[in-house]
């Protein structure tokens, strides 16, 4: 069966608890209870990981590849600072897809740059906890190779 | 029945006749019947449109707010020069999804700027004729006040 | 008696149906008829053109040289993106007034730049119908040589 | 009866006294007479201040609050250079006129950008003496809440 | 016989018409008239297009595949404005050749910058009316393979 | 008994009066009374300053020199322009702390760079009335060589 | 009674050991010490934490929440890159005060951005050792609503 | 007999008294002594002004017109900020020669932009006070038609 | 009869030598064959002239006037780095053709900007040999006031 | 025996295993290998440390002063993106040697940026493995003050 | 006798042959005659040197050490593109003075930058053959101590 | 046996007569010398040569491709300018490396882009006459294929 491998980044623990009337009251655990759910449904196992430590998530990335066919990635605030994530996906050789809760077009400047999108397959930002079903199904469309 | 409206920017009829070695040998026909299938399944009606006019897409944008209830939009090459399509967008107040056949931040430096991705809900880019089918997704969720 | 040929740009149809909140409830039709009744009192004639379409308007300018003795256009979000209007405007050699109704520099950045206001004569902005109507009397001062 | 505040900014003392051939024969006396005249026919009271010192300028704006109902102002060279006179028109709440002789967009780049504009109501230049009647209609306009 | 499209873009219908002192006095129809006599001379049949409208050429460009050797378009305003038609020559993959009557690098900063030349196979500017017929000689030597 | 001199820069006199959503009602008066009885504790004697022209706070900078053993201040709207008051203060040789009320770095982005802070000794901001207190607290270790 | 996180960033363990000629030879622990004291006699309980990892500071943040009432850090070379620490103060909606040893404005043009100081309520910087007493006694402020 | 005005700009009355390493000990008095001798053998009367206010520089430039031929000014750190002066000396159309004392070029980058250059005839800089001589001569020989 | 001088920059010796798969296989001596011939047929007589020195070049510009009745030069490497050759062609007021073999606009950015492109008549580029032949073209037009 | 440090950063640790076309096929663990040999022939004690963590890097380079004689680190992307191990370098006070596998300079625009490079003694790129012997070779130098 | 090296840039020696109407009527023979009428004056011989070459001007400075006291320099086109020239002149340590007969300050965008100027001791522009004169009493001046 | 060219550029004959306590005191002959007895014990044969002339160093590379198996170059100033050397090493299809005794990111802004980096195979700065001695054994290795 398919694995995907799914990273939080910084700070995205706290969802749920912190500013709710921001990014609402769904918890990064019913996050991963509702990727489980469409995950089962399309017969893809799932494993999750959340740090806020850069060279952890560049360590998960690294090791993923005899263990997963794909990866759906947060990298939060990384997305804008680490060349060292870009780096782990780019070596990898894993179609990866990004995505993020908001929009980031439409918050501050420095948000609207991504490290990660040029070596991603794609990037889905914007729809909230939808945000992650979708990659997650844009995820299995690409080992699938639709 | 909710109603969504495609729209298919500039050049994208050319799709499937040109090029095929970059973006596949689908054409906008057969984008637009998997969609059809697709809301077919969700219970939504779709109209789809084509442009080449700035004009054209944005008189439809205007015209859009009593008759659907989302908009997906591929501004093709607008997405980078069109000031008129985001003010149709801001201005019809409905919730509109941005998606794109590539990933445009792999490509050229001025294809990494969006002028139409602030004023929409969010956007999906990179996978290819999946990115129109996760933003019928992603418009429904929006609907649905998921 | 003095002619002028008045150019709404893109989305100002919407005017008055949309975003009351921003932009008031006075619709395109009613800003029309101050106009019409303020040329009245000045003993001159007007006539209106909305479109759209870059080329079209474009092309209303082009036309514009015998029949017209000055130009006041407001052009929306062509403002910022159509040397084709500028150019227009520089080669029919007719006096051009730029009105907004919004303070365009206390909008977005991209909006801080006009490429219409260096070949108009001069610009009004951010009186909301009233630059209008102060863009007709500059315009007819214009005329008149004042 | 309402009041209007009108200050000319450095060097308009020159004005019809150097360059005329630029700026035209006529004199800020002149300006200031038809100012009024134009005041009277609306049953407005204007007082008039001229300086070539900022922190004059931000004074007499400081000072408006209690006796006029807006302001209408040519801050001249002060509109590329000065935040104090943005602040000051900012803490004043009152309405503010921007005007200038001369099309600014059309001058040196330094000259297209105005500190004073975002703070401003709206702004009128290129229109020569002109920019200051209809700056001072503008300005009836807002306090009349047109 | 060979065929080659000719495309005149926004605002070159007033050649000869508005500031001859600029331009010259040749019309439209004149260039159009001295490139068909050239075109004959070297076995070559022309089909001439002009618009104001972006979309216009860009659908003009995008059926020329099938008709067409090659290209020569003078893009004029829409050079350093349209991502549509830049896409339109990169899709139709005709040989293109981007002529300009003046010289584009003598005159303001913004026309400096072409979104046409990196997809054109070249481009020839400052010649007046020669600029078309040393572009129709170019166009013709990459159909011969030159 | 050591002496320091208190500067406040532009507008900084209508404090309390304007904008007390913003600002707080605390007026310069109350300020500088709770300044004097801070400086009291610490044994130092205070010397106040307003003005709105960079000329006089030059002025007091250059002559503060054999009276003063310290400078605190919030050069308010000159912050971001004058070259002159950062040079006196290079000049003076007196250990001078810059103070701001509100957050600079969280309001405008001109508001960001600072042409005082770099001949400062130190910059506090953002604590409101406290940011002065705190400000002749830094002063005063300076003094002391603290 | 009160509770303060004070957090240092990476590098602050070397103070006191290397560079004394710069950094003076205070040591870390006698900075905490002087921190206590000043504490104790405002009735305040600090705690202290030392990280060089990015992703430890940001999780102490997000723990913070519950225990503290306010923060006071000094980022260090964290100031100029860290988007997740950033994110965390954001997220926790505590008041935290940045410190500075140096006068960051003196120093290289990279030290001038903060990327914390947005999302902080205010900042200190240049005073050495009474930078961190500075900011304890804003933070106290803060938390009394001072 | 020829009139020159010498205008001495803001902070240049600390010379000699401040930071003698740097500007070394010759004071504004002394320059002036210097001055008024060059000018003796030469012919011609220098009137001097200094002074730290924007504003009073203004003035007396645009009242200089009938009494002087040349002007030399040192606009010191207004070089770099001031407008107001700039269209002073444009307006008074007489010969302007702008000296400084040290080299601006080789000191910090914001020193390297004179908005006072491009409307002055000419620049002296990085010679001390014989900056002051070079351009009293420099002026003597513009009025002289040399 | 009339002559053209052809100047040949930097490194275009080597053509033909090196890298034959992207420059081609032609030599700079068959270039200047097919220039002769080409000539000859227009009755106009050629020198040529290839050097590596930008000083070589300036003089042999400065040297022109008198000989030629236009110019031919492809600057290469220098077009993007010398004043010296700008200001020569400047200065010597003979028509000047610019050319290129390859389409500059379609390489690495620093090659988009030409400093000659300025001061001569006007630019050919990307036609490879022809780019030469159609210079020769332009500048006899350029000659015979075509 | 003189002891150097050296420093391998984040992903190095996939040297070989990933991306064999691009990097080559040694791994980490030959590259130390042949490190040490050549330390070996030199007389000098290798240490390694490999980290994916920014923190544990600045942790060992803080802790290197007693034990090291010089520091030889390929800080891979943290090069471009991390202030605290260029602070962590500065306050060790021993003589520190950039290497990179690639050619960074030929890479992407974000990587001709070091961060460390104007800390390091120098820098040496693009020569493989063996950028990585010369980085030893000219540490060693370092030491011995060659 | 104090010995001063006259440096002649690109291009001069079309000085008074080309553009008369731009750079007047005199030769660089007649400034030369000029400067050595001076010189005698002064007690200094001069020595001339104009080159079109980069290098042989390098070459001149290089030599200039063991028999010149003093260098006036007229860079021309290589003030805004030689490093290698400001790199000379950095390293033979003679006072450099550097002039132009022009002020470049109010000419194009790219003549405002001057590569020279940190490096000499001071400039001179704008007065035409006056600036050379002036440069040389300046540099007599500095071989004086004064 | 394999011959290498090693080129120095401009000012680099003043090496160890100018400047030793910058550059040391080590003359361009001894490091010549210091090559020649590396390249000895490495059985390769070197050639030398230096000039400040940038066409000189243009044509030493445009010949060298017959006669070497690899170039070492220390391009000095010309790093930075030098468009023609670039395309020099570009065209001669030879491995280069380029060399700096200076670090030059430690340098002036400027300095920090080389034009030669991106075709040369690697760089190797900042340690002095060892950064040739390096670099001789980096152009080694890649002629070794290592």
């Amino acid at each position: 069966m398919d694995k995907v491998l799914v990273i939080h980044g910084p700070n995205l623990d706290l969802l749920g608890k912190r500013q709710p009337e921001i990014y609402g009251k769904v918890t990064l655990e019913e996050i991963n209870k509702k990727l489980k759910a469409l995950a089962k449904g399309k017969n893809v196992v799932l494993e999750f990981m959340h740090s806020n430590h850069e060279g952890e998530i560049v360590e998960a990335i690294g090791k993923a590849k005899d263990k997963f066919q794909a990866i759906v990635i947060n990298p939060a605030a990384y997305t804008h600072t680490s060349v060292a994530i870009r780096d782990a996906i780019d070596a990898v050789d894993l179609p990866a897809v990004e995505v993020h809760l908001s929009n980031i077009y439409a918050r501050e400047e420095f948000r609207h740059t991504s490290l990660i999108a040029p070596v991603a397959k794609g990037q889905i930002c914007g729809f909230g906890v939808n945000s992650y079903l979708l990659g997650l199904e844009a995820a299995i469309g690409l080992i699938e190779g639709k």
